[in-house]
């Protein structure tokens, strides 16, 4: 179902200096398929992370936020799919301590170096003895080129892996920032958990990295939703191994820096869409900017507003231009004082509404033209200033309730 | 599709001294069918209101807020079904302007003493030019036995008309209350705005019944969610006639306030729970309890979050008792400082999440036989204070997306 979205070339992928990835098959949930997932990392590599901000953030959720505040630099990543450790309380904890000590045996490093992660059913506890089983084949199949391989083996609901890749001169020095990502919404819970990693082998100091992660996660996948939920697992993490001989990058600013992101950029925003274009039961990959905002804050509610209505999300399954349901979420967004009458929006290239009605020039088949292809872009200017952002999603169809009404059975 | 909701007994309908309902074809978006309704109300009348917060609040909405803000009696409700006048600016409000000067003056009243209201497709202009034509034969048909054809002719996608009636002494009078309701979500946009009215023949002082109506609705129509989307057109009347021989109500404390709000709450929780019972292709009536909360608003937020997460409403659907989902819902409140180990969760009568995690004595046998049947408690105590709420919603079916995808064409 997924829109547009080939399963990555593996060739594509670069191997990142200071990186290694191994994969087994654990049978954490189901037999016969790849769930576990080793990251090995170079000594010195620093990590940064943007965590979920759920109430019931699952065990791993925290280790890893303890392990990123204890510690200065990290030596792997240990991911399962099928499992999410979540609503699993003291045991919970205990279990994601435990498979980090695992690692840490299996690698030589201390278990504080090792950052934990799972996705999968909430609410059944993580089987670390089949964890303890399979480690020696990942550890056995560690290899820079396996990119392709950990991408598949962290998906769950996945259609599609996901992968993405980008090579760029960094004070003379070639750059390499590879990312993998998993989910069918970024906000999803179940086996639809957000998982995404980036790792580059620029030096990067680490409360740089801190910044970083930040910057791109506001520009990636905190601007993608697919139904409004936020899983008790979501995690983005960005890791730097400092492999390559160049000066350290230690302020968040100036060109290195500068390059630096748009280079994460790069990877980090075809890995969000291509959350949404995965999404459950999508069918349309629809891209909502607002602008004319009076703070970005604004922008933000009301992209979301648009891109979180079940009835705006019903009409694009439906290919309907429904001018009426785009105005009602616009006013759902809870701006204050908001000018109905300067508000503006376009779907694709036509005007459809202006000064809060329907424009005269608008007809209905243009509409409709707009509506048709799987790409749709909704733009709205608000008219009260000159903040904007932009937000990715996808449509509501038959199958997104098929998959969610029958995913446990 | 509706759940569990009859269609009410047009003899249950107790007439209300001091109220006539009126009804005609006019034709205003489908032919040969009721769509206008005219309810003229005995000299002396007092009106409050509660309206959509939605920033594009529909011609008619803006026209209410300026009549009940400047008038200090009504004698005149105009409903039309099949137009919204919404995004329709100054040709809208000047649409909405005319109507009430055409019941005006059919009625010898003064235009400020008519409210409008207008429910059904968004960004049209009003045809003003046949409600002239069809307010003959609504005024022809005034009578004070009209309630259930009043309800049937302010329905739009609604599958069964909405009415109730209690009769209560009230300092030793015999005082009625009677209400109709229309809307398949509180909070739906095109056809699906939720308009209600409620008459009593007691006398209220106007101030008194502005704060009636506030309490009333945050007991009921405020706690009924379908999709989270709210209607542009939204609105919530309660009409006080005085025809009964009594004192007046002129504080919002004591027995006879007491008892008239009771009565007023009898009315207006059915007709807010048939909202969900209507619920677009509800196949569910699910009633979520929140308690233990240290905030109303708190307990609120978890509700709704709960309420109209699409991954619990398909789970609902699906009639399988998806904990994970549910625990996923509460953590997205934005409780601050929730903590996950004091949080219990039961379906029906059966303990499914307590201190966060899942019960030791659940059994997914007895989650699913709570989960079979056709309404389902929801109940959260969240172990933080004595604050609590209810809302009713349904659940997220194939029909849903259906009707959604499907409405305009």
């Amino acid at each position: 179902m997924a829109v547009n979205l080939p399963a990555p070339d593996p060739g594509s992928l670069h191997p990142v200096a200071g990186v290694e990835l191994g994969f087994a098959e654990a049978g954490i949930r189901k037999a016969n398929r790849r769930d576990l997932m080793l990251m090995r990392l170079a000594p010195g590599t620093v990590v940064a992370g943007v965590f979920t901000r759920n109430g019931f953030a699952a065990a791993p959720v925290q280790v890893c936020r303890r392990h990123l505040a204890a510690g200065d630099s990290f030596r792997a990543l240990l991911v399962n799919a099928g499992n999410a450790n979540c609503g699993t309380g003291e045991q919970g904890m205990r279990a994601a301590l435990a498979s980090c000590d695992l690692v840490a045996r299996a690698l030589g490093a201390a278990a504080g170096e090792v950052l934990p992660f799972s996705t999968g059913v909430i609410l059944e506890h993580l089987p670390v003895d089949r964890i303890e089983v399979a480690l020696p084949a990942c550890v056995a199949s560690l290899n820079p080129a396996h990119w392709a391989e950990a991408a598949s083996a962290i998906m769950t609901t996945d259609t599609v892996p996901k992968g993405r890749s980008v090579r760029t001169p960094i004070d003379g020095r070639a750059v390499t920032v590879t990312g993998i990502a998993k989910g069918v919404g970024m906000l999803q819970p179940d086996m639809a958990t957000m998982l995404a990693f980036i790792a580059t082998d620029a030096r990067v100091a680490r409360p740089v990295l801190d910044i970083l992660v930040r910057e791109v996660a506001d520009r990636s996948f905190n601007r993608v939703t697919v139904d409004g939920d936020t899983s008790t697992n979501d995690s983005f993490v960005l890791i730097a191994t400092g492999c390559v001989e160049a000066p350290a990058i230690d302020a968040a600013a100036g060109p290195a820096y500068e390059a630096l992101r748009a280079a994460v950029l790069e990877v980090a925003q075809p890995l969000a869409q291509a959350i949404a274009r995965d999404g459950e039961g999508a069918t349309k990959f629809i891209t909502v900017e607002v602008g004319g905002a009076a703070s970005d804050d604004e922008a933000l509610r009301v992209a979301r507003s648009i891109a979180n209505s079940p009835l705006v999300k019903t009409a694009f399954f439906a290919s309907d231009p429904n001018l009426g349901r785009l105005l009602m979420a616009i006013g759902n967004a809870g701006v204050e004082g908001l000018d109905a009458s300067r508000v503006g929006l376009w779907l694709g290239d036509v005007l459809v509404i202006e000064r809060g009605g329907r424009s005269a020039t608008y007809r209905e088949e243009d509409g409709a033209r707009v509506m048709a292809p799987a790409e749709i872009t909704v733009r709205v200017d608000l008219g009260r200033g000159d903040a904007a952002t932009t937000v990715w999603t996808c449509d509501y169809s038959y199958e997104y309730v098929k998959i969610n009404a029958e995913y446990r059975t």
